[in-house]
């Protein structure tokens, strides 16, 4: 499980406080040792957090498509309330996040929920991967200063937020798309939760 | 302009070396000290990159629309290779990668490609933003041991990879999209190419 390593200041979503916080804003490279350990990262900061009624990934739709009816709200920090103009007028977004609740070990091949044969972490869709990054797109419904009301989420709650992007067909939707082994069909998709093995 | 802070042993995909690779390879909360600043952010390693014609952001296609004929190459270090199983079969997916190429500064207005006003930098699919982080669907050509042949690249020569997801209809094309200022029309997305702007 991962933990927070939080500044003394830090806001409700989680980020360092306003100070810091704006001379933070733009990820970049770092270079740090821990534990006598050399790290060659790319660094992201969290830009807010989302709120759902997911306490814990078991249960979860495991998808976007079988949580049509769940609403949550996204939050951005004060500093980045600015950057939310023009949203409204797209229905859709592609939001990334981190799969917090996910643990450290990320093996190469994963059993997916959708299988019951191991596949490799890149063929799946598995929270628990080498670079812990979540994708979900949602239908917005409102957004009110720094909070987007979206239904169709489908993380855990206190997801922390690192991106968000319109979603348009013409850059995102290919055609003639086929998906190899990942054959169930859209109603077990909806209808199918997650359990405890990513936990 | 970022640049990378690397470890002494590095293989060509940038990653550091095996030892600490393994050590590093899972994402996690770093809290870093930097000339005085206080850091919370998330850390992630780049597990490979992406090969493509394009040596510089200006002249590129801006979305993948735009690149249906360029190919490229997505390579992914020795360590990572294990998880390329199963990606055949499947014939799109996911790149998400670093707008390496992009500046530090990252307002949260910005004029986009497609429009002349200038418009919260959520609402649109600009390189320069807070959180760096890009994401390209691709169609795959071919799959050989640790390189991904892929069509439909519109990213810049050597950026670094942190994921790949198969790209699944079901999961990811949702329906009635509306796509608020971003008027543009298909054929404009397809001829639309990038200037300087974001450099």
């Amino acid at each position: 499980m991962w933990v927070w390593l939080l500044a003394d200041d830090v806001d409700e979503c989680g980020r360092a406080g306003a100070t810091s916080a704006r001379l933070d804003r733009n990820a970049d490279f770092v270079s740090a040792r821990t534990g006598g350990m050399v790290e060659s990262r790319i660094s992201f900061e969290p830009i807010g957090r989302i709120t759902t009624p997911f306490e814990s990934p078991e249960g979860m739709p495991i998808q976007p498509t079988g949580a049509d009816a769940v609403s949550g709200t996204v939050e951005v920090a004060e500093s980045y309330a600015d950057g939310l103009q023009d949203l409204a007028g797209f229905s859709h977004y592609i939001l990334l996040y981190v799969f917090h609740a996910a643990p450290d070990a990320a093996p190469l091949e994963v059993d997916p929920f959708l299988d019951d044969e191991p596949r490799g972490v890149f063929a799946t869709r598995a929270p628990r991967r080498p670079n812990p990054i979540g994708l979900s797109v949602v239908e917005i419904e409102s957004v009110s200063d720094r909070e987007i009301h979206v239904t169709g989420v489908d993380v855990v709650d206190g997801t922390p937020l690192v991106d968000i992007k319109p979603f348009v067909p013409e850059f995102d939707v290919p055609s003639d798309v086929e998906t190899g082994w990942m054959t169930a069909s859209e109603s077990t998709i909806r209808s199918e939760r997650a359990d405890e093995r990513f936990l």
